[in-house]
């Protein structure tokens, strides 16, 4: 039920991610819409679908989600917590996916999830963006507990073996920053971690290191500045008559959020994926492929065990 | 002496402010080094040298700094304080630079100074983003005087008299962000502005509002992530092989911090200009033009008490 175009782009994003990927869905939500959803693809008795008597309306607050127990979201959490489903996809609100999956699946030893992204190297490759939305205060152990988790992803999911983490702030010394990033910077120069020490901005999409470690307020708005640089740059470009926003669609869609199909919630007891709000289809179907392949690698749950033994 | 290439690239800039544009300048530094490098361009007795026997170091923080009364940054701001300067320019580290401003020229009735840079805008003009970088942990009161030395900066500079005002977060729905930002909204909605309410990430270039309120943490981090990935995006546009580097050079200028020439630091009784520490020859030569210019208007006092008459 979740996004801007659900249930039928969430719908039809399923339906694809089963024929074309083999990946076995559960769709969550209103029981007559979603059917009727699937009657449109012939899909009806192919995927299976569980009742949910609400929706979590787009936009809403984290805290107002909780309360509804009812929701499709807080229904899908309970299914994955119950082991019956081995991930859950979500184009919802980021707020709302966290807090219904903290109460349905529940934190694995970490103080609070984090939000991972894998955002593309100039060096090629991708660098993991960490925390980027999910908690927007974290406290600096939080952050310690954060690379520990990007560190694990990207291990897990990039095969980096000894990832080189980062901590964003504003200049390259160890005192540079705010007062949250400096006693982070203390506790991350502790831990048994490649730590490369502060980076800054323009490190982001540099490739200067494999994983930047922020809180949820600053790494939101840096995964959207990305978005939105990007395509201002290539707007000028196009503008400049230098080349056609034909010629320039594939580099745009190398930076296109919608692309990567979705960011991992990690520190969960099991895997997450929030897709963008405005996701089409094929990016839910995406979302769809990348939460079964990471809940085949359990990194989520290993991750936050090791997060886990390690910060407190 | 400030800067990564000070004092020779500042006095080739400064002996060009003053030839090119009739800009007068005082040189603040070592002597001998300053005058040695007047020599060079057949400027001595041409332009004024103020010695100053230290020089901050780069990289310094600020609490440092404010220790050395005797730098060529405390002498030059002591020369604006003292109104033989009718404005500052410097290479220098922004966090230097804010205190030796604060403790030298005196901030203009507000709690704490914000740094402003107008960055180039899709709808064509700019977007004043403020604080860059000078308070790295405001109080919401300090952002809500951000916002009208902000507002005050985009009808002094940018010719807007009514300005529109976002406040950076991670969703546009006034309850979202992290607790500052949140407390900070509540302020700036009652100020007599044209609050647009918040706008996120993907904003900062769209030309969304006139100018976009932060901390200066989080301001100086989307400051260097516009240039970082600008820079990526047409990076990537000529590996793909869409365009040369020549091609592209033009828009890559257009946001390159460095064509702008500077940062106003607002919020002082004087004027501040603040060039980043790479700065070439031009860039303090059009750093000088601004502070001159801005002197001229005075916008810096202005501002400011229009600023401490309505937040306190």
């Amino acid at each position: 039920m979740g996004g801007d175009h659900g249930p039928a782009e969430t719908v039809a994003g399923a339906v694809a991610a089963w024929r074309a990927h083999g990946v076995p869905v559960i769709l969550v939500g209103d029981e007559p819409r979603v059917t009727g959803e699937l009657r449109r693809h012939g899909a009806t008795g192919e995927i299976a679908v569980a009742h949910a008597d609400d929706a979590v309306p787009m936009g809403e607050r984290g805290a107002a989600a909780t309360a509804l127990a009812t929701s499709s979201l807080a229904v899908g959490c309970e299914l994955v917590g119950r082991g019956r489903g081995g991930a859950l996809v979500s184009a919802g609100s980021t707020g709302a996916v966290v807090s219904c999956a903290v109460r349905g699946i529940g934190r694995s030893g970490v103080l609070r999830p984090a939000l991972a992204v894998a955002l593309p190297s100039l060096r090629g490759g991708a660098t993991v963006l960490v925390d980027a939305g999910a908690t927007a205060d974290p406290s600096p152990a939080m952050m310690a507990q954060f690379a520990l988790l990007g560190a694990g992803y990207a291990r897990a999911v990039l095969g980096r073996p000894d990832p080189v983490v980062g901590l964003l702030s504003i200049g390259s010394e160890p005192g540079k920053g705010n007062r949250l990033t400096r006693q982070a910077g203390e506790l991350l120069a502790a831990l048994p971690l490649r730590f490369h020490g502060n980076v800054e901005g323009h490190d982001v999409l540099a490739g200067t290191v494999d994983v930047i470690v922020t809180d949820g307020f600053t790494g939101n708005v840096v995964l959207k500045n990305v978005e939105g640089c990007v395509r201002a740059a290539l707007a000028m470009v196009a503008h400049a008559g230098i080349a056609s926003s034909q010629q320039l669609a594939g580099v745009a869609r190398r930076y296109d959020p919608e692309t990567h199909g979705g960011a991992a919630l990690l520190g969960l007891r099991g895997t997450v994926v929030v897709a963008h709000g405005s996701s089409p289809a094929a990016t839910i179907t995406r979302a769809c492929v990348v939460a079964y392949a990471l809940a085949g690698r359990e990194p989520a749950t290993g991750i936050a065990a090791t997060a886990a033994e390690r910060v407190t």
